[in-house]
């Protein structure tokens, strides 16, 4: 059997290998990977792509541990993928962490992955947006993109899934403000997190604020009003909202085909996107052309050369 | 007289024709900016080059009207440039607004210019580090770069200014939180605006607050500790504390050569990002190639071609 014939056949060896091959930078391997994900198109489409995304701190992990066991025993297949923007510059990642989904991780029908390391933050997100791929193909039909409010990352994964949930959390300085607005609108789904004890009148006034903040923006698409949800890890309580929420939304964008149009634009965006990488990378890899940059570079830096005029001499040479 | 001529000799009206033939997006009129930016490349670098953010509400135009009064009295020659994130999409233009800068915009020792329209964020930001060169070329000693607190225009503005001062207001539910660290990492002088009358007690929490986080962050410069300075644009308060802090900032890096490093850095990375767009550009006006790339980008948005299939068949052709 080929890779992607296993892939298919739901082999989890098979899945880690493939989903290794995609993030791999090696220009070998990424002549592999896109054959694999050619073979594999066939077999995508059927999941919901859910981004879920908020501040370090905000429950994620414990979250999207109960929404994925939640689903897990409807009978859902859940895969969960990180995007870290730290990743990009440190190589390090903390997010998709096996240990923080105890349920996911012990339940044969979830995959966790964490952040491929390296490269640009978009080109984390592209990579990401493959594995995603790779995890439709091998039966998932749910996957989940985490990743941490910063801001940036958001855009990012909002670039490869259908819907996007931001949490907040009560009582952490988390209140809304303008700062945060860019990711706000963004979010098809607000969820208030640890709306339990203590801390349960303040998410309620958490709620509340972000329920009349988003009626002020900018609609995401005209066919969803954003909502919020309060939900708590401890009790459950909200859990089974977010899903149903989930479900709607993809309801709502299906019955006009703008999920369709969705993922379309977001394909065509991402080829762009590659190109773009790609062109600057074989610029940088031609030694001709590298030994002519490397002096314009010290021209420009040594500021006898406008970065502009520098970039229009390489350009024509 | 050439146009590079009239704007070293202070011609007011030649800046801003400058600044217009720089931020066009018209092919023969980058040709000219380009030469122009090279003839007054001999002229540039004499400034403070100042970027200033905070979120909508935080007090940006009462601080810069009154930092710059300051400086204007001091006989300095300020400029006031703005990147707006909103105008990439919008086209349109909140900030760098003279009718919120009345010292500034009554000044003949003050230039106020919006943000240039249109194009990407990072495409604003380096037309915008274009246009500080002219300033300088003009004769200004302090460029402030003005630009609104919402995330990824940080980051591109921190890429053409020498120090970045962060504005946040209190009782503005300004909160110190995880969400803004992106930003608050870059600050090297954070300014606690509106610390009069009854905000003041709230002001000084906020400035503690912050003075602890910069304790906890990376820093973005060796050379420079992030500093806190408490503001009032009513009682003038901490204007002249701020003007010192950047002083005293540029004073640090210059003392080992960093801000040459910085700035030598910021011209080599804008080359980079001019020659990517540039190479896009290209790729998309060729004639036979678009009718290619029209052709995989259908494929793509069907679902019938991975993306980074269609990038590459569109590079190997």
């Amino acid at each position: 059997m080929t890779l992607a014939e296993e892939v298919v056949a739901g082999d989890r060896r098979a899945l880690a290998r493939a989903i290794t091959l995609v993030e791999s930078t090696r220009d070998d391997h990424r002549t592999e990977a896109i054959a694999l994900l050619n073979e594999l198109l066939p077999h995508t489409g059927g999941s919901s792509r859910v981004g879920i995304s908020g501040a370090p701190g905000a429950g994620k992990s414990t979250l999207i541990d109960a929404l994925g066991g939640r689903l897990v025993d409807g009978g859902h297949e859940v895969a969960v993928l990180a995007v870290d923007p730290s990743s990009a510059r440190s190589g390090g990642s903390v997010l998709g962490d096996k240990t923080r989904m105890d349920t996911l991780a012990r339940s044969p029908q979830a995959y966790i992955r964490p952040s491929p390391s390296g490269g640009t933050l978009g080109g984390i997100a592209r990579r990401t947006g493959e594995s995603l791929l790779v995890c439709e193909a091998a039966g998932f039909d749910v996957v989940v993109v985490e990743t941490v409010g910063v801001g940036q990352s958001e855009t990012e994964v909002d670039g490869i899934v259908d819907v996007f949930v931001l949490l907040v959390s009560p009582g952490g300085g988390d209140e809304l403000q303008g700062i945060k607005r860019g990711i706000t609108e963004l979010a098809d789904i607000v969820v208030v997190t640890k709306a339990d004890g203590d801390l349960l009148p303040s998410a309620r006034n958490v709620a509340a604020e972000y329920q009349r903040a988003l009626m002020l923006l900018r609609r995401h698409h005209d066919e969803w009003e954003p909502t919020v949800v309060m939900a708590s890890g401890i009790t459950g309580e909200g859990v089974a909202e977010l899903a149903e929420a989930i479900d709607r939304h993809r309801a709502a964008l299906d019955a006009t085909g703008a999920l369709a149009r969705r993922r379309a634009e977001q394909a065509t965006r991402a080829l762009w996107a590659e190109l773009q990488d790609r062109l600057l990378a074989r610029f940088r890899d031609d030694t001709d052309l590298q030994a002519r940059a490397r002096a314009l570079e010290a021209e420009v830096a040594a500021g006898r050369l406008a970065p502009a005029a520098a970039a229009a001499a390489l350009l024509s040479s």
